[in-house]
């Protein structure tokens, strides 16, 4: 299999760049959950490409065509599905890659693992594209989290080496992460911002491509979603994370700055606060043993530079075995990690929905209460 | 659910520090994979505690006890099931942490998430001694995958920012792999080795702990083993390493550091070599859309420092919702990372058997051909 | 959840009877297929409501748009995707019923499960209409099945007690089978098949219905496939067809009439033929420890009588809890079971491709070989 | 895989008959709730072999020995694992079978699907015997259903053609369970259990097996419990029961019967009753779309004779690929049938469990309000 995903939801998603459409199906939503159409709407237009000079240039509407599971604005508890069709596909923009690899793209694996039956027309199901669908099915776990008081936000942490600004993983609040997912550049400091477009306008010009890390954040947790060993909230993260191009590495509150780290300075302090039991400091990420600790949950995800180049670059033919040259024409994001903000908030918002709505926990999410 | 893992094998564990034992259940090996007990028990020791100074002072035998699924020396094809006693268990050790949340460990979460119900002895189900099952499925797996020609292995990459040598992901080779293997303490470079030991025994001497990076490769994998999306090898991977206690991070090929590349420093050049697509670099890491290339597997997983130290540090009584203070006594190894070595490898061969095992993938492993 | 099903291929279905549209997505298909989509139209068509006098008025079109997965007439290995359109949606048929629970339908236990919030429009995704993508991504299946040698077909066996000449389960044939699906009304016997439409045709008259049972077999099996306890065949089979509106019961090779026997009148001598291991007769039906054994696979699963019938009944408003009287109208069969048939086959050829795709049974089946 | 079960409980059970030993991993059951060993102990005896002169002579403690996932009595939410002993293995009693296939047992299947790897001796991982631990599982859901107040029951409805009294699926209550499963020999009319008795008698004398049927009821489900289409309560029972060895059908409410009837007999009127739902009658046996109903779950199992009868049979030897005649020694029950009531109400109980766990249902099981 490929695109099946959820222990207590099961998310399947389907379709190819050029084929007639994408979609996915959310399957397992408790029943009732509200859904505004239009912030759907606007969260995907996040990842929507053609929003800027940043961006690819293909513009489509990418509207997600409900065929199930939502009536009179609420989800209906059987499985919801979106279509969203594929009407810009200029499938000639590939055809002098037909048998040529581009280099750190998946079109000489993909030829392997599918014998050469799988759609190589704009990356098939490999492409970017499909994390439209992906998008789609967070937007509605980030309404089903909203429902339990729970904000998932994600910014641009650094580009091509230039960093943002750090933010305080024990005290980010979810006016915050509202805040920073408005924004047309999702970062704290807009200086830093600014030389981060200028790091991608930089690549642009010299036909080149940079990477970039996301740093993405959850507050409103409850303590006790999750399990140890392989059900924890990291590993449903991870998971679902890998799915999305791109991404190279993932690490939760210090992440690799943890080892380089002692004990004494990597615990945090514990105390009571209110009543609720709190960190002074939010080293570990909000997870503890795979379980939610009720700190904010941190995590940052990095990306690739974009593999797409329109420089020369040796490759081969992978149908005649032999070297090639290849020069990739189309269009293509010096950089996705802007738009790719938004596809990590959407993972994290379906991994912590799919941990809350395990069976047998008993402080998973109740939507009984509404 | 917590411990329940694989989606062509599915791998059970169970098992609490303190309790009568641990073990693990494997299901959907292919029959007839020969497997050496002696090997396996050689490799579950470069885990176990009471090796030496560095580790903890616990000593057990931890020998798994095959209850089912080899016979004559083969796997049968049906669950094989492993169970190792728990023979050397001081509770009074931990009396005095009976409702003191130790810092960063999962007393409180587990706490929560259980009702106070779980078992926390010894850490219970959270204890890195849940390793040890894990480990011997590892070895399991690895035999089976020696004999599709794979090899996997991995190393000390760095402890309390010491780092070892780098090594070529282009250029690693089986035969290195298994002289790291054999090594006591597997770096390229006894020199740094050196240094990151006195890292640990400093951190010992003042009652600290340290953290680190492993850092694995597998070779001989063929191309096309893996799938797009959820599927992909890394997603597997992942899925099952942030199972394993201390891992902060996860990273593949170039990892965080592609995200300060631009694309034409990180695309990997392609070329035919013997008939086969190979790549000049391997900064991709051996994965490209969730699917092999061929190139040898590297990835990269951060360890924060041992959680338990015994400096006085600030806490909560879970149970009565106070401030306190903590001193954690008890046998706990100053840095886990040398023997968290294996538990990586461990990992890393579970999830190439089981992506190597799905159904439906025409490049997947066959063992009838014995 | 509810609709997604398959351990080695995975299904996914979605759609409601009077919502936008309904569908499949069916991931994990093996690249390289070759789909022939008129015979996929064909065999839709079986189960596809308006084609006579015996079945409901309802008439679609219910042509499935393939949305991914298949490319020049073959499985491209990712997610394939049909949704079939709703077009002749007359809700208000429905009005009188919105709370009043027809007896022997879901309508209370829909509303209880999903605390109100489901679609009852037509049944919403309870609808008999659900099959018409099972039927699809069965269709898919049979051919699938096709390229390997087996061939899936199925007969009415019994209409209000009403039942057909028995078939020889150790001498069923491909021919047969093929022969019995190219029939209006599949039975061997044509003059119990007048009969039984005769039951049929008597039922309507008198604003009742009628239930029946079908007997399905597939040959061609190679011995091997399927695993004991909780994967096997049987097990596939079933977790399959209980999802299949109005199934009442399954049983396998002499099914309930085994319970009547001795074991040396139930077991079935064996012997060697042509250097293949075949038995004399086949009450085992094919599987034993949930293998196939090489012999023809023979289950029968009996259908209720439609739940749906004109004449008036006691039932409950169950918004209002009070006692009421329901008399139903719309568009009904007296008798689902002439569609039923390829919609028990289309559930035996998916669990026949789900098994024989395990990973890790070295005699599953093999698409390289093309 | 084979032998690993369950979506929100995950079972694993292995072993072989006359290996090491057997037994059971249950993952995700709720923390805190509370297992009675002397339950769990005379649940478990009702299936032991050696209770009485019609089962088989082996005689075995085969007390469950916890592993883990139980302090002081209660679940504690990890893994609860149990290992039964293998103790008195005969295995010389199976020689002459070696590669003579018993008819109607899985000798042959196994020898192909595991291409002779698998251990055979006395049935290997196919034995009855592995019914035990599957049985333990049981004994611990049947408790955990208890705290819901639900209760599962099971008697002998039938032996060779002779049937005990009817029951009434539609009175049935919690008390009648009970005394059910406190009888030696579970049926309603003792004079019906007397000529079952003497049928097996009959049958052990002429060195043959006789069949039966097993009905299954449980009491106290509330409404709403599992989902339509894949994840109906039924799927979940049909998927579990057809692992227990022997069983050749499966039905609900009137089943098969249901099959020779008009709507307007089968069809169950509805009413309220001090607030509730209910149906005069039971004919759909507690489960409509897949749904509990309120109403008493009703199914009932056909068992075929056993299939190691004495007397000489005709098969082949599977290795030399000759004809052969068996005659099997070793000690076989006449009828599995009375210890196979209790497998039914264990599968039964798990697969409620099961369901009631679902994440997202708003009516699961709720083990907080303790």
């Amino acid at each position: 299999m490929s695109s099946n995903w959820g222990k207590n939801i099961r998310l399947s998603i389907f379709g190819e760049s050029h084929g007639a459409g994408i979609g996915a199906v959310l399957d397992g939503l408790p029943p009732g959950i509200k859904l505004d159409m239009e912030k759907i709407t606007a969260y995907m237009a996040r990842r929507a490409p053609g929003r800027n000079a940043m961006s690819t240039a293909r513009s489509e509407a990418d509207l997600p065509e409900i065929q199930s599971g939502l009536l009179n604005g609420h989800t209906t508890g059987t499985p919801l599905c979106a279509v969203i069709r594929n009407t810009d596909t200029r499938s000639k923009d590939y055809d002098n890659v037909q048998a040529l690899a581009r280099p750190s793209h998946a079109d000489y694996t993909g030829f392997v693992r599918y014998e050469g039956w799988n759609d190589i027309r704009g990356g098939g199901h490999f492409s970017g594209r499909l994390t439209a669908p992906l998008v789609f099915a967070g937007a509605v776990a980030a309404q089903a989290l909203e429902a339990q008081g729970i904000t998932v936000g994600a910014r641009i942490a650094a580009i091509h080496g230039v960093e943002d600004s750090p933010l305080n993983p024990a005290a980010v609040t979810a006016r915050q992460l509202t805040e920073l997912a408005a924004k047309y550049f999702p970062v704290l400091d807009e200086a830093k911002g600014k030389r981060m477009r200028e790091e991608i306008e930089a690549a642009r010009m010299e036909l080149d491509s940079v990477g970039g890390v996301v740093e993405c954040c959850a507050v409103g947790l409850p303590a006790g979603i999750g399990s140890p060993m392989f059900d924890g909230v990291e590993n449903s993260i991870a998971s679902l994370l890998f799915g999305v191009p791109a991404v190279r590495g993932l690490e939760f509150g210090e992440g690799f700055a943890a080892a380089r780290l002692r004990g004494s300075n990597h615990n945090d302090p514990m105390f009571m606060k209110d009543g609720q039991v709190r960190c002074q400091t939010n080293r570990h990420g909000g997870i503890l043993g795979g379980i939610t600790s009720g700190m904010p949950l941190v995590l940052r995800v990095a990306f690739k530079p974009t593999a797409s180049i329109a420089q020369v670059q040796q490759t081969v033919d992978y149908k005649q075995n032999r070297d090639a040259e290849i020069e990739i024409h189309g269009r293509h994001d010096p950089c996705i990690v802007p738009r790719a903000v938004v596809c990590v908030e959407a993972c994290v918002a379906l991994a912590i929905l799919d941990c809350g709505l395990e069976g047998g926990n008993p402080h998973g999410f109740d939507y009984t209460a509404r």
